[in-house]
């Protein structure tokens, strides 16, 4: 009947809300959500800054505000993005109800029924539904342990036959994949689509959150060294360095894109919560994000090294059981044997008290399904070690 | 190029934007803004309630939270909304991010491009461009002081040529016409809906906000007593009882267009922002609500008093310069004669320090300009005389 209903049951992920329900169940350990550590909010830092805010701020907070952003806000979110090496002077802030409405309405905008959007294989789950409820036709590109596979998104793009209206890339701490892309990579990605008049989605939600000081020189977005003639579309979010619960993202746009977005983003939610940014701004410009971030680093760091040790003790040996070492963000790929169906480990595991997030639903074709997505991020400490081996048992079984 | 490119320009509102402009300057008595009193804000309450959030509950603020709606919030909007009349146990709640986000969610889910949309001539704005967005061909209908004119609805239903795929309705305080609906044309207009497979969106984001008592037996919204044989598509919002600053808003709707939206709002933002969900849950939870609205009812009544009053005073006096007093809400609706152009008289009243909106940005087809929206929700109450006097001035030289 309605466009949007024949897509509808593509969206459904329900197998994944089931073991969202799971993942809140205190006798599960849970690999699976890709949230923050609920124990590292700031709060002390967030109830000093709302507890000192100035009367007229406060009702600033309560009010509607503009809709590209706070104005204040936009102000530090620029100087937080100039720091980073982009180049805010030459493009446009917007700030998104979350990253994955900042990806939505990019979506809106560069999407038609029937067109293609290609994307890495595996991909942001919400990176794939945002795409698929405006009816793109997704093409995916498999990736190794330095990114997107070149010769193959080539392949792509050579097809006359498809005319990709955006191409959609994580360079840093993949989610699901887990990986950082090379610099070579990254290089060979601006090589390839430069002159071609594709936009490109550079998805960087997580790159602050690197485990070694000396990735710093290598995690600088494509959005900062792109040439004039590849237009790049920045998204970021607060979610990984502040909180998801103040839902604000925002996108780095050149300005005849910014215009389409801003008036795109007034149709949808008219604007995104003043109330907390205003919280997001104090915590900006007082300063409190920079600590804030190093302790998350170290703390994310130190659940990694436990995963990856944990892991070589106890899953099988076997040449195509294997994952790559992360140095940032919140994930494990575990790529499993072909024949490896990872729903049934899931059920295997979920019998022995833990969960993940099987291959497939990271897959944009929802057929992939030899892999694990393992994050470290948000359960007790002490069940990483439990955990796993829970995992690596039921696994086993499955293994020839 | 891209269909949204090619409507992009009809949703261009810079006219609204360079009077919210102005309406922001200190020396501008602002009728423009359609928000609540920067003075209300119940900011002692909720600072109380910050304060004394349990440590785990604030936790949950920072983090993300199910696509639906943080699970307390719903059931203490689902009480909220029983003690309305409504049906709660036979529909489902979805949190949104304003109501906006709501109506945004229905338009994508009942509209494809070049579907018929039928709304009220004048519109909510908001309404406008998220039809508009998912290239709705918008039919308007008039409406009299009673609420929409069920002939001119009828002629619009029996057109065999168009197809209409919703109806969105204001019933009570319209923005921007500040009539409610008698009780007999909202029973003419479920009569007139009825059977036809048609659904109706019921936009109610002021009806809390009434001035008599005694008006409260005909504020039963349309969705508490429709048939079996009509959808109603309820939308509501924190926006106008507590701030618009928490983005917060919902929809009660039939399970299976609920399971449609939640889908639809998980690729759109995932979740609404847990942060002020907690803050109006507790809010509600707490009681604090109903003595809060009981305030800003007796406080928006005297400034529509005031308005009445000077209106009276200073208005041209002609037939065809007329109101209807507002009996709830933030807007009085001015009508003028035909000949007159709101846009001029704009002009003039902003030369001499005042401004307000201009008919024709809620009109759909954007054309019908002798009207002017006073919004007499928040400038200070000394200014309504003098920024009234303004007006009036401005208005007299284009009457003939």
């Amino acid at each position: 009947m309605y466009q949007f209903s024949k897509i509808v049951n593509s969206l459904r992920t329900s197998e994944i809300r089931d073991l969202m329900g799971l993942a809140t169940r205190a006798d599960i350990i849970s690999f699976a959500g890709g949230m923050p550590n609920d124990d590292l909010f700031p709060i002390k830092e967030i109830n000093e800054i709302y507890n000192n805010l100035a009367g007229q701020v406060k009702k600033t907070a309560f009010q509607y505000g503009p809709t590209p952003g706070y104005p204040p806000l936009l102000e530090s979110v620029k100087e937080y993005m100039r720091n980073k090496g982009l180049p805010v002077d030459d493009n446009k802030i917007l700030i998104t109800t979350g990253s994955l409405q900042a990806i939505n309405i990019l979506a809106k905008v560069f999407i038609d029924p029937g067109d293609v959007a290609i994307m890495e294989n595996p991909s942001f789950i919400g990176g794939i539904s945002a795409f698929k409820s405006y009816l793109a036709d997704i093409r995916s590109v498999p990736m190794d342990q330095d990114g997107i596979i070149i010769e193959k998104l080539e392949e792509l793009l050579n097809d006359k036959k498809i005319n990709p209206k955006l191409v959609y890339v994580t360079p840093f701490f993949h989610n699901p994949a887990g990986i950082m892309y090379s610099t070579e990579r990254r290089q060979q990605l601006i090589n390839t689509l430069k002159g071609r008049n594709i936009p490109l989605i550079e998805d960087d939600a997580y790159g602050e959150l690197y485990f070694d000081e000396n990735d710093k020189t290598q995690l600088t977005p494509i959005k900062a060294v792109a040439p004039s003639d590849l237009t790049v579309c920045y998204t970021s979010s607060f979610s990984k360095i502040l909180g998801p619960g103040m839902r604000l993202g925002w996108m780095l746009v050149p300005p005849q894109i910014y215009e389409k977005c801003e008036l795109c983003k007034q149709s949808m939610d008219a604007c995104s919560p003043n109330f907390t940014q205003v919280l997001a701004n104090e915590f900006l410009v007082q300063g409190k994000i920079y600590p804030y971030i190093a302790e998350l680093r170290k703390i994310y760091k130190e659940r990694k090294d436990i995963m990856i040790n944990v892991l070589n003790e106890y899953m099988p040996k076997h040449e195509d059981i294997k994952w790559v070492e992360p140095r940032g963000g919140f994930y494990i790929w575990i790529s499993l044997p072909e024949y490896v169906d990872a729903t049934d480990v899931l059920k295997k595991t979920i019998e022995g008290g833990a969960v993940f997030v099987v291959g497939k639903t990271f897959d944009p074709d929802a057929k992939k399904n030899n892999f694990i997505r393992l994050s470290f991020s948000n359960m007790p400490i002490e069940d990483i070690e439990k955990g796993v081996k829970i995992i690596a048992n039921s696994l086993k079984p499955f293994i020839k």
